[in-house]
């Protein structure tokens, strides 16, 4: 990604409970949605014993629309029902970047 | 973790070689490494198709320093001869942070 600096990044960090069930398509749906949201940069994600997503976007407000969009909004409350034991969010602006590419 | 903000996050995403070897080893080194450094406040690391490896800084000037570190700038060197096809660095200031626990 080269994008103009500041933009913003979330770092998502969870860890699951035993309940998975819904989870997956859930997260899927999620991701396809926040591709549609204005301002959404891109997305990364990895789960081993900690999850990681970290997503990227142009400004606070486009983070702030996606945190209340109504369909985010029930996820989010599922996830705190069923699916996480915890999670942390962190909400930052990306100063500098860098790149290896073989 | 409940850290004074504003304080700073590097983004660390990487896509593998085929050349694994020494790589498990090197990583573990640089994580026990990591954690002795001035001004280091933690690290969740998780790999699937793309590794994400978020640490988290007092400073800048600790991010640097870690950077600049002998140990650490021979690992960079031979992950970029033999373990990585790609990566990409960001450096962040987390601005905001909020937690669920269960």
């Amino acid at each position: 990604m080269n994008n103009h600096k500041p933009y913003y990044a979330v770092i998502f960090t969870s860890t699951q409970t035993e309940t998975i069930e819904g989870y997956a398509e859930m997260a899927q749906h999620m991701e396809t949605l926040a591709k549609k949201q204005e301002g959404f940069l891109g997305i990364d994600s990895a789960r081993n014993d900690v999850g990681i997503t970290v997503s990227y976007w142009k400004t606070l407000d486009a983070i702030k629309a996606w945190k209340a969009n109504s369909e985010h909004l029930l996820a989010q409350q599922k996830g705190r029902e069923h699916w996480y034991n915890w999670y942390n969010v962190r909400i930052c602006k990306v100063e500098r970047e860098y790149e290896f590419e073989k």
